[in-house]
C-alpha cells in the first residue's frame, strides 16, 4: 500500500500515476502510463489496461481483461475476466504496407463508452464505437457489436437485447402500462419513450 | 520439483500446499491458497486457480484458463486454451452500494461441476449453476448456458448438443435399437431412459 | 535491443534464437524453443507461442493470443487480443489411459494457416485442421470451424463469410459482371470461378 493508499501487487507493471485512492491492482497486471483509474477500483490479475483509456470509482476489472485506448468505463461497473475490448473496426497489421498511412495518423481509433454501473459478463468481447448504457448486463461470452441501451440485458452473438437488469442485477419484470418494479429491491422503472428510466 | 515430486516453474505463483503428487505448475499460474489440485495435473501458463475450487487426478488445464471458487473439476478432465468459468449469475462490481449486502454474505456464488473426463474447448466460457457430465465435450469458442449430460458433444453460442462422443474423443455413430458402439476404440454405448451409459 | 535488433522485455519469455530482426516482444510474453518468427513482427503481452509454429515477416500479435504447434502464419498478419488457436480436433487430456496412445503418437496435430495479410479479430477462436485465405478479415469474438478464403470478411460463431475486403481493410463493394474497386484505396477485384483475385 502505497502513501495515496493504492495497493499494487510487488508483480503488477504500474506506469501511471493517475490512480485514485483505494485502488488496488493484482499480479502481472498492466496499467500503462496515461491510463486513468479512479478510486477504489479492483484490477485483477494478468489486466492490460492502455494508454488513453479510462476508468471511473469503484470498477472491478477481473483478471485478464484488456482495455484499450479509447475505451472509457463508467464508475461502478463491472468488467469480467478475460474481456476483450477493442478499437479498430477492421484492423490489418499496422507493418503492412498497405495500411501505413492509416496508423501514422491518429484517427483510426473508435471510442467505446461503457456507463455507470454497468456489467460486462465473463470473456465477452465488445466492438468499437459503441456505447453500453449504464446498468446495462452483458452476458458471458456474449459479442457485442451493437449499442446496448440502459438496463439492457444482452447475450449472444452478436449480442441482442432480452429484456432488462435491476441496478441490483436481477431480472425486471415486464413492463405493464409502461412501469416495472423489481421484486428483488423493489426499485421502480418506467419506460420513457424507448429509454428505461429508474428509480422515479 | 519439490520434495513431494510437484514441479512449480520458478515464475508461477502458488500458494496451496493441497498438490498432488506429480503435478505441474508453469510459469505465470497462480494457484491460491485454499484451492485443492489432484496428482499428475498439468497446469499451463498464466492460469487462476482461485481459492475454493477443486480440480481431480490427472486433468490437463491449458494456458489461461480461470477457474473460480465454487467450480469442481473430475479426474481426467481437459480444461481448453483461455476458458473462463464464472460463478455469479447476474455480477455487478461488489463496489456498488446497492449490491454490498449480496457480496458481503457468501451465498452468492454458484457451484459448476465438470463431470470425469470431460473436454472443455479452448476459449469456451461456462456460465455457472451447471453441470457438464462425464466425458462430455464441449467445443472451441462454446458458450455454455445450460447442463451438458454425460458423453454429448455441445458447441455454439449458446452451446446445444450435437450427437455424442466417446471416451477416447470419437464421435459416436447414431444409436440403432438404443445401442452403439465406437468405430475407433469399439466401446458399446446404450440409452438408458434420456442417459448414455459406457461399456455394457 | 539485442545484437540482432530484437526487442526483448527483460520480463519476457523468450527461448527461440529464430527470431528476425526489428521484431519486438513484450512483457510476459513466452516464445518456446523451437518456434519461428520472422522479422519486423510485434508480440504484445502474455503471449504464448509454441514450439512448432511459424510466423511471417511483420505480423502483429495483440497481448494474451495463443499460438500452437501446427500453426502457420503468413506475412503481414493481425492476430488480434486475446485469439486463440486449437491443434487438436477432439482434445482429452493426455493423462486419461484411454488416449495415451493418441498422445504418445506425433499425428494427433492438425495443422492450420493463415493467410499473408489476414486478420483476426480480439479475442476470436481457431479450430484447427483448416485455412484462412490471404487478407480474409475474422470479426471479433467468431468461432472459425472450416476454411476462409482470401478477401472474405467472416464473423459469427460458426463465422461465416459476409462479403469481402480490400487489401487496405474497408468493405468492398458488391461484384457487378464479375468485378469491383475499393472505394478508399481503389484497387480492383475479379472473381475467378469461387475466388477472388486483387490487383488486375
Amino acid at each position: 500500500m502505497s502513501d495515496s493508499g493504492v495497493f499494487i501487487h510487488p508483480q503488477a507493471i504500474v506506469e501511471s500515476a493517475a490512480i485514485g485512492s483505494g485502488t488496488r491492482i493484482w499480479a502481472l497486471a498492466h496499467v500503462c502510463k496515461g491510463a486513468a483509474l479512479g478510486a477504489d477500483c479492483n484490477v485483477g490479475e494478468g489486466c492490460y489496461i492502455e494508454a488513453g483509456s479510462r476508468i471511473g470509482d469503484r470498477v472491478t476489472v477481473k483478471n485478464g481483461a484488456m482495455i484499450w485506448d479509447g475505451v472509457t468505463i463508467g464508475d461502478d461497473a463491472f468488467v469480467g475476466p478475460g474481456v476483450v475490448f477493442t478499437n479498430d473496426v477492421r484492423p490489418r497489421s499496422p507493418r503492412l504496407g498497405a495500411v501505413r498511412d492509416k496508423y501514422a495518423a491518429t484517427g483510426w481509433r473508435a471510442p467505446t463508452t461503457v456507463g455507470r454501473g454497468a456489467s460486462l459478463g465473463a470473456n465477452c468481447t465488445i466492438s468499437c464505437g459503441l456505447s453500453i448504457g449504464d446498468f446495462a448486463m452483458i452476458g458471458a461470452g456474449a459479442v457485442v457489436t451493437a449499442d446496448i441501451p440502459a438496463y439492457v440485458l444482452a447475450f449472444g452473438n452478436p449480442a441482442r437485447g432480452h429484456g432488462y437488469v435491476c441496478v441490483c442485477g436481477e431480472k425486471l419484470p415486464s413492463f405493464q402500462k409502461g412501469v416495472t418494479r423489481c421484486s428483488s429491491c423493489s426499485l421502480r422503472y418506467r419506460k420513457s419513450g424507448k429509454a428505461v428510466v429508474a428509480g422515479e
